[in-house]
């Protein structure tokens, strides 16, 4: 299987990224972290980029917050889909990143999710690497009823 | 290969996403175009939905205005990618689209792109697609050059 | 008397729902509340809204948060009157819940409060079950008189 | 029946409740509609809704843009149901007049449709006067159904 | 010298207003304090800005919240100027306030001063009243230098 | 009776403050109008307001947009009343210019009026003079009267 | 003296730059323009930035628009000023643009003009350089000097 | 060397100024700082800016909040490069700021950096004075050096 790639504009958003590392656990998705910031090591974040598809990745995650361009700066590198995380920070709270990582250019899609989506960004992953996996694509199948299943059982206690 | 799928939640929106046809033509990806309304049609929208990933879709293109529900309301009857385009409609020019499209509960991710971005609606599907398909990856790594030629050229006739 | 469903998309909405059922209950109003996601259980929340004018209900009122189409989705699989509660949460503090709620297209109306407004939920369930029950509508003109006085006394306090 | 009031703040709005009236119509729901400025004829706004339930009233429509009070001034006024429209006028497109009809206070609710919804305002109207009236609960499903399949059609269409 | 009014929408602002019954107080200017919504007590509030002129009142202070229709109800009824101070409440955190209060249509003018600003609102008020009062403009003179002086002793301060 | 002054910071200004040179006139409030910007003519604009008072200005009145800094800048130098009218221009429509002018600290008010609400500026202006001239205050009265009917025969016209 | 780059981020950009290049020309600094995207080029960006100091550019003015990020991706590279001009384009009118250029993290700014500024951006410029180039100063004091008088011509004007 | 001048609107905002004091300090840059305000002592705060160039300052760092036009302030006064930094403050916790600083019009530009961003501000100004001073360009360069070794050993202790 394809790996994910999850890269992170500052060390400081790593905690706020647990719940996409521990989707990408719970459905056996081999993923790699990297620190690498669109502003401050420009040169590294591209080379990750331009490398990641020969290098066995199928999906890359990048979260960044205020102007959040590190999503833009790797899909600007690859062909593989990019999905972007806007984090919350700063005096604007996350509205800066969200229009930062989703009004990209035609030609250099990124693919968004909600202002800090960690998670989500973690199952759009896998439903895109699960077009390949039918064992993973099973593994989504599960978890969906296992939501649906817990929002019953919520419905269900309510009215007890 | 597994085709594309893209549903437009108004007949009134299908030439705004021209843009989309002509680059899943131009990339020769399979599609199917369809008018479901999340609010009119939900049963018939969410039927499709569900049976699009046996129905050998390997991508849906959501595209809907204003309260854009459409793409959030195909997400939760698969787990096929769902993309969603936020259209520029109503007063208040699409910014409700796309805080309708993008902020997703967890559990439940939609790829969102910009407000009208409906050309990399279909350059994501097919960067999603191109992940078991290589020779649609090697048209989109030269489409990219293409861009990028386009870009370098004028920037030459900006100088001559 | 119709009842008043109160469908809420998440259970840690329910404690924000408090203001909503003290009101329903203290006009003596019959009420169901279930836990039903637009995205985690779409098929149960649809069932519920096709189904509730023939089980008794009256008004329905849907609070979610977010990129909030509980209100929508219910509306569209019922004729009868959806009040709409956007909730506050996430890193934009319901703006998205609002636009997401009130922006409805043509043919599907919701009833939106306030961001929060769990109580003028009630009140204007209230009201519209009081077009034809003349009790409650007593209660609901008693309730406007006791707003009032109260107002005048916090004037006549803040002057003694 | 009980007839429908629609309230607007300014002539110049009436071409835009265009929509409205033709729904009312349509729907044989009976009503009138008058110019009632909050700010420029605050007696007589106040006076129509104080009376409107004793004038055979079951549901105010209210429509005024920038900083729109009208549906607000009449709610307080009155326990009908009040459903305000916010319209697309100024600087600011309505999101001035969305704000000002949807954020009520506690304990006098507007029921609040789309900036410019006047269609949906009519629907609403008639969603609500339809719990008493079985005739226009049926013609509320025929347009419902006739809704779903005007867009089968379109997506038929678009397919031939 | 004519009076002051100062309105609050709501008991619950009054601590709010601190500011801005001081700097009445400090400034020697007669005012009354009201608690009077304009939703929950519409004939109170409307009767006393009828009557504020005759009463000896010169200038208004109308403080609310969320959809603030205080304000402009008040100056609906009075050709006394009537100044806005959108509070700071709910979800929004007053841009709701401030644009109901502000975006006044033409023939009804509010003077808006900043969201919470209810020390400026004072002030205004006195700037307003020291038109015809040379002892109070004397006051506002000396004020001014005052804060003058104040800014550049902190200046000195810090490069102490 | 005092003069109003009415300061744009825009020559291109000049045609939007129509509404606000016909109010005045028809008010027969006497008036100077100037061109001085706050940021081209800073000099000038400070010294213009310094010296209103005592030129016989009862109240000022500045209009600007994009960051608006006039009506600030001019109620920096005076204890006279500040009237600020935001103008709508460039790509933020006047919520730029909106911000700019009704945000000020604690200690300099602007008493700002809507967007592009230069009408209203003119009436706020004769509000606060007519506190000391009766027969202003008349005309006000009569404007008002007028104002209500005409609201009154649009009613009649739209029900004839 | 060292030149000033103008950066567009887009070829059809160039005319709204037009104001740019006449202020730089009228202030006779040399420059250089050229066509380089942050996401269809950006190696060819990031080599300008990477080269420019030792090119014997002394300001990089970088144009572009929706998620902005070619200012910031230049400023990546390069410790010479960057001068940001967001351009007003697509559904969000620029204020996407705005945020992507301004809300740049610690450690790499941008400064940042109006949405659509590019002729201060040419001024800023002129600024910057003009620190050791006091011919360029005098013309920049010349330029400040005759602005002021156009707007004392166009007072003098509207009063004649 | 030329000197830096730090400005600030208000004494509150010194602690939040303490990033931009360090920046300037460890880089080795003379500099000053004020507290003058544009609306409390805008005679101070326009001589200094008057006198600045001569006075040896070489570009000038501006901090307000709310109704910020404090840098604006400073930029009509002189022909040095105005840095403006909104403060985060108030109910729109500092929206406002940055549209009051950035938007400025034509002839008067103010360099914006990220709202709170004064640690930016400083690095700003070095960037600018480094034009003309090797030295501190080349600490410039080893500290973005070492900002690129941070995050790179950052990543690496990610991935022991």
């Amino acid at each position: 299987m394809r790996k994910a790639a999850v890269i992170v504009g500052s060390n400081s958003d790593v905690p706020a990224l647990e719940g996409c590392f521990e989707t990408l656990k719970n459905l056996n998705i081999p993923y790699e972290a990297h620190v690498y910031s669109a502003h401050r090591t420009p040169a590294e974040a591209a080379a990750f980029a331009r490398g990641a598809r020969d290098a066995g990745f199928g999906v890359i995650i990048a979260a960044a917050g205020m102007a959040a361009h590190l999503a833009g700066a790797l899909a600007a590198q690859t062909i593989l889909p990019v999905i972007g995380v806007p984090m919350r920070s700063g005096a604007l709270e996350g509205l800066d990143a969200l229009l930062s990582t989703v009004q990209m250019p035609s030609g250099v899609p990124v693919a968004t999710v909600a202002v800090g989506g960690a998670q989500n960004a973690a199952l759009l992953a896998a439903q895109i690497l699960a077009l390949s996996d039918d064992a993973l694509a099973q593994r989504l199948l599960k978890r969906k009823e296992d939501m649906r299943q817990t929002v019953l059982e919520k419905d269900a206690a309510l009215n007890a």
